[in-house]
């Protein structure tokens, strides 16, 4: 028998009727002959409920308090599915993070889980029951309880799922799977059947948030097949998993953008050995996250430096660039906010050249200056001017047919 | 240093004002060099809010559902206290009843206090920490969570006492103490300095609604001294102890009365053995509670059996009865729904004779009929007109001067 685990986040356990939607879904995977955990979220709106009733009593609570505060919102949630269970005859069990247990570091408020008892769920899959585990929680050496951190009900899952080798982990959100890129700026993007972790994790970290870094990566290390669905309506959804032959052989997965970046650059620096680490680590001493890095020759032994930040920390850094500049000589220093980072993302890059060309082509008829180049195995990113994300996304999803499902003949 | 374990309630923790309100006093406990352990009821209303959820989703749902889901509730109040007395720089720790661990028995939503351990506790306390701890909840040997019923904040909060040898357990309520009768119906009722646990019991199960009488039991029962106070104002309250000579040395301590009983009455029964079984018999099956029995010897070797049931179950005791009374070839069935039960209550009953003749005459001097009477070791009640209830609660605080504070000198 098929075990799969659930997970629904904040909005789709949001209120009575949805929670009762969220038991049909499960009694559907149940009458198809799936057992079943179930991973909740607190109802939305709730977590944020709790930390403001925090705040009222005190500005800067103890990170332990917080988390035996916050923890009770998914303990609510899995308490209310396991009765709407038991109302259509399904046998049900609620666990907390501390019942199951799942056995976390003590970093507080951002705990990390170092070990899951299944025990417990097995006797009661065994037995017939659903296990309905609350997301977010655990439970520390000395019996203190922890969470995961925003998100962390989707580690959990994935967690549970590599803890009790389960057959699938079922991600529910309010999107309907992963696309080749945001829907709201491309018409034409389609919705991918599958994805691997690798591109999954690029598609990610360059902002399209469909799923939490961390529990994406968890799914790869422990080869989890994790499987994003709307909680909303019907559909297949997008299966993240390792790449296989049988995996769709695009040579691009999809475009992803991120307009929250900044970039600063540095010119006529002397180009002497150790001058990144002078100019990049006052920065990075200043707790300023660091994205692309570039370094160009530049004329008379000297050379130039440009590198993004994240927007919010963009007077920051240069304040901090222009201070550098000053004990270092440099000749100018210069920033610009008005830019986006585009990316192209896919495994068929490395089995196949000139993907880079063809993007480069495709901004230049497009008459799109590039700022930045940057490249991994599995990506390319640019940065342009940010009142070209529209035109450039457009025109790569064209170049790469990513509105065209690929089959076996596509190349 | 004083060991001392207070409990408020769920108005004393009724917003975050409130529950600032409980930090200062504790803090007061603090600078007069108390350990101080804190027991907590959910915010008032939160409980049945979420037992209202629980209702919307299943009408009858599991109980061992809804100990995990009202569970919460004491949850965020103890993390709210803890973070209010951080803020006063007071170091505190909150646990659950799983944390602590407060082991019950399995009877979830009705469970009973096995065993409490310690040592965590002791160690907060000697490390200068207050400790906060969840009370109503607990957790089975099996690890699932259970609750000891309404009111057994109180339950909790005795055996936390009891388990930790604690100077004195705290109950903190909205009213200022315990009172030698309704203050509403005498305003000359005064506030007693102290009353033996059996007093109180006698008082608390005649209506006196102040305490659960479990926890009372429990604090008689290991010698843990109760006061009660008000969290609204200042003042000693009324301690609840073992009879000492130190002890008010009144006849009576206090008069309490009950509006929910009604009296049902079967007359010209047989007298032969196990009458009383066969007719009340079929009544204790019906889970109709029965309080006071009496039974007079009749005419013709035929006898009354009268007895008082909750109000609620006037009708179907009633039905009951008249079946009984065809059986038994009864000459008659009669119901009385507007009576009270007034019963004068005192310790001092015991060394001395005449309480109830004078309780008797002061009755007949106001010309109240009397319809029964029972007695105890330290309890006299009779049934009466519901209509003459003020009339004869006044007429009685004022024969046995309840008003006045008793001394040594005083008989």
């Amino acid at each position: 028998m098929a075990l799969i685990v659930q997970k629904y986040g904040g909005t789709s356990v949001g209120s009575i009727e949805r929670i009762e939607n969220v038991a049909e879904r499960v009694m559907r995977a149940r009458a198809a002959g799936q057992d079943v955990v179930v991973v909740l979220s607190a109802m939305s709106g709730e977590t944020n409920r709790l930390i403001g009733l925090a705040r009222e009593i005190n500005p800067r609570p103890s990170e332990r308090e917080l988390d035996v505060l916050v923890s009770t919102g998914e303990q609510v949630t899995i308490a209310l599915l396991a009765m709407a269970l038991e109302k259509r005859g399904q046998p049900a069990r609620s666990y907390t993070g501390a019942q199951v247990r799942i056995l976390t570091d003590s970093a507080h408020t951002k705990a990390r889980i170092r070990r899951i008892d299944t025990d417990r769920m097995r006797e009661d899959l065994s037995a017939g029951r659903v296990v309905v585990v609350a997301g977010f929680q655990g439970i520390d050496e000395h019996g203190n309880i922890t969470t995961l951190g925003r998100g962390g009900s989707d580690t959990s899952a994935v967690a549970l799922a590599a803890a009790l080798h389960a057959d699938e982990c079922q991600i529910y959100t309010d999107v309907d799977g992963v696309y080749t890129t945001d829907p709201r700026v491309v018409a034409k993007a389609r919705r991918l059947d599958k994805i691997t972790f690798e591109e999954m994790l690029e598609m990610a970290s360059l902002g399209s948030k469909v799923l939490q870094i961390r529990s994406v990566e968890f799914a790869g290390k422990y080869n989890v097949p994790l499987r994003v669905l709307s909680s909303f309506s019907e559909g297949p959804g997008t299966l993240i998993t390792l790449e296989d032959n049988d995996m769709e052989q695009a040579l691009i997965s999809g475009i992803a953008f991120n307009r929250d970046e900044a970039q600063l650059t540095i010119k006529g620096v002397p180009d002497s050995p150790g001058i990144a680490y002078r100019i990049l680590g006052p920065v990075a001493e200043a707790n300023v996250e660091v994205d692309m890095i570039v370094q160009n020759v530049g004329v008379d032994a000297t050379t130039d430096l440009t590198f993004t930040v994240h927007r919010n920390d963009f007077e920051k850094a240069l304040e901090i660039l222009r201070r550098v500049a000053a004990e270092l000589g440099a000749r100018e220093v210069s920033g610009n906010e008005q830019i986006v980072k585009v990316s192209v993302v896919g495994v068929g890059m490395r089995s196949h050249a000139g993907i880079a060309s063809r993007m480069f082509k495709t901004l230049a008829d497009e008459k799109i200056n590039i700022h930045m180049i940057s490249t991994s195995e599995i990506k390319i990113s640019v940065v342009v001017d940010e009142k070209y994300l529209e035109l450039a996304v457009r025109a790569l999803h064209d170049a790469f047919e990513l509105d065209r499902a690929p089959n076996g003949a596509g190349h």
